[in-house]
């Protein structure tokens, strides 16, 4: 399913950053604003945080803490608490967020973190990831990038290479920028280059983020990671995807089910304002893909621990997500 | 192996056109020069010519070019023609690659239109292809361009894809504006796109160019051909070398004994002069990448037909080429 192109500009970026400053900017509004009574109050939460939820479709992580915040405060609009109070409980379930989602990464990072440095027994490793999953796509740390700032933590870090992530380089411009931030061993590639890469110097796994994944382990991701995966299927190189919870749609049973957004085709033919296409070419801009789950290879990396695709469902179930 | 990044600036590109370029940038040199005598002549010719060659080390027709060029000038030297005589047979040489190189690439593109239309029966056909391989690489027409010239002259040609060809863009650039220039159906994605159009929009055929191709079949060409290729073998898409038999190098074994040229690391953090890239980020930057005989799996083109890649070097042979 792809949903039209709109002429949004991208102002924050990443699965759970959007979740994330969506619902601290409503608790911005709410701050500012005066409400006659719970009624009203109510009202307005639910209308203004789902309509966050259009901006970008494809992540699911909006769309959760949506339906999470709404049935918070339908529960706190039925219980015995003033209009002040519910305004305050709300707007600490939203900052509250922020924490949490540092505190998921770090597990996230230190579950990758063991799971590929177990497989390699003993050595610094090369790890290829792609987009960007860190500080700049959470409250911090990172998803995929949290697993490798926690094996440069550790002192395994080889080195990592970040692609580019056309049309919109998030990689040349993101990534880069925490992997030089932090100082971690650091190469830029262009998208075109993984596979030629994956042949010339030995990379021990691709760890990238999630958009969604579904009930089945597919995943929907920065349109690129299908074709790494197939590359790393190739060339034998462990592919994870690295996600908290918050990103796993149960209600949905496979990949295809995921909406996928166009994005207008001015990201893909300009740079920086610089046109770079001949003028009068037609494009095709989706903004993700669908990896499908036997492509994901090394596991579903979550704060709850490395899932392979196939038995997301009934760990997650498990832990009653 | 791999080159040293050299700080040249990239002024013509497309292997055949390199080639073409060169050589009559020497001619324009000899009308414009003065020799005293045919000794002078030729050893002008021989050191002016293989300078060139060291330009760009990857694609072999300037070098063969340049063997033959030197061949024949040695003749002259030996045989009865004037000084005179022998500036100008050696002008007319030059001026002969020209016309050679279309009517080769109508060749190849003939046979590549051929080669696909035979495979699909009756219908209209989606091509994809990489980097630039048109009217601007080669004297005219184009390689891989020209069997999908050929296919849209044939009115067979339902979508011609072209890949944007980062870091220098020759997709976007060069192959959108031949497309665009010549009304063809073109459609430019990312690189990153390849395996999700593969997915979403049956594609027919990958068809790119060579900047070398060795004995067994294995082919030198623009970054991001090797992993194209993975990823249509992984579809199942027919992948085909489009090249004149000049770009054909029987002295090599293999592919790991073309040398491969690394480029400035601005031509990737830089578009247009703008910088895109984080500062203090480190690069690898190869300008092209070998696709291994196996993953050819449509063929490759040339001026004679189509050959698989394990029957090229008999039926070369047998050419006495």
């Amino acid at each position: 399913m792809v949903s039209n192109a709109k002429r949004y500009t991208t102002e924050v970026r990443g699965a759970p950053a959007i979740a994330i400053v969506g619902c601290l900017s409503l608790a911005t509004e709410l701050i500012h604003s005066s409400f006659k009574d719970k009624d009203e109050l109510l009202k307005a939460i639910s209308e203004k945080i789902h309509y966050l939820v259009t901006a970008r479709p494809t992540a699911v992580n909006m769309k959760r803490a949506a339906d999470q915040l709404t049935s918070f405060s339908k529960r706190l609009h039925r219980e015995n608490v003033s209009l002040a109070e519910m305004v305050s409980l709300v707007i600490e379930w939203c900052q509250k967020m922020l924490e949490d989602d540092v505190s998921t990464n770090k597990k996230i990072g230190d579950f990758g973190a063991e799971s590929i440095l177990k497989s390699v027994k003993d050595r610094k490793v090369k790890l290829l990831t792609h987009c960007n999953t860190g500080s700049l796509a959470t409250a911090g740390y990172g998803t995929a990038l949290g697993v490798v700032r926690s094996i440069y933590g550790s002192g395994q870090l080889a080195q990592a290479y970040c692609t580019e992530t056309r049309p919109y380089n998030q990689g040349a411009r993101l990534t880069a920028y925490e992997l030089v931030f932090e100082k971690m061993p650091g190469v830029l590639i262009c998208d075109s280059m993984a596979g030629a890469l994956m042949n010339n110097h030995k990379i021990d796994a691709v760890v990238v983020g999630a958009d969604r994944v579904t009930r089945n382990g597919d995943t929907a991701n920065k349109i690129g990671t299908y074709q790494l995966a197939v590359v790393a299927k190739h060339h034998n190189v462990p592919f994870y995807v690295c996600a908290p919870t918050t990103s796993i749609d149960l209600s949905l049973a496979e990949g295809k089910d995921i909406p996928i957004e166009e994005r207008p085709h001015t990201e893909m033919t300009d740079v920086a304002g610089v046109r770079i296409a001949s003028p009068g070419i037609s494009c095709w801009n989706p903004a993700f893909d669908v990896t499908p789950a036997e492509l994901i290879t090394g596991g579903i990396v979550t704060e709850l621990g490395v899932f392979k695709p196939a038995e997301l469902y009934d760990r997650l179930r498990a832990q009653k997500l």
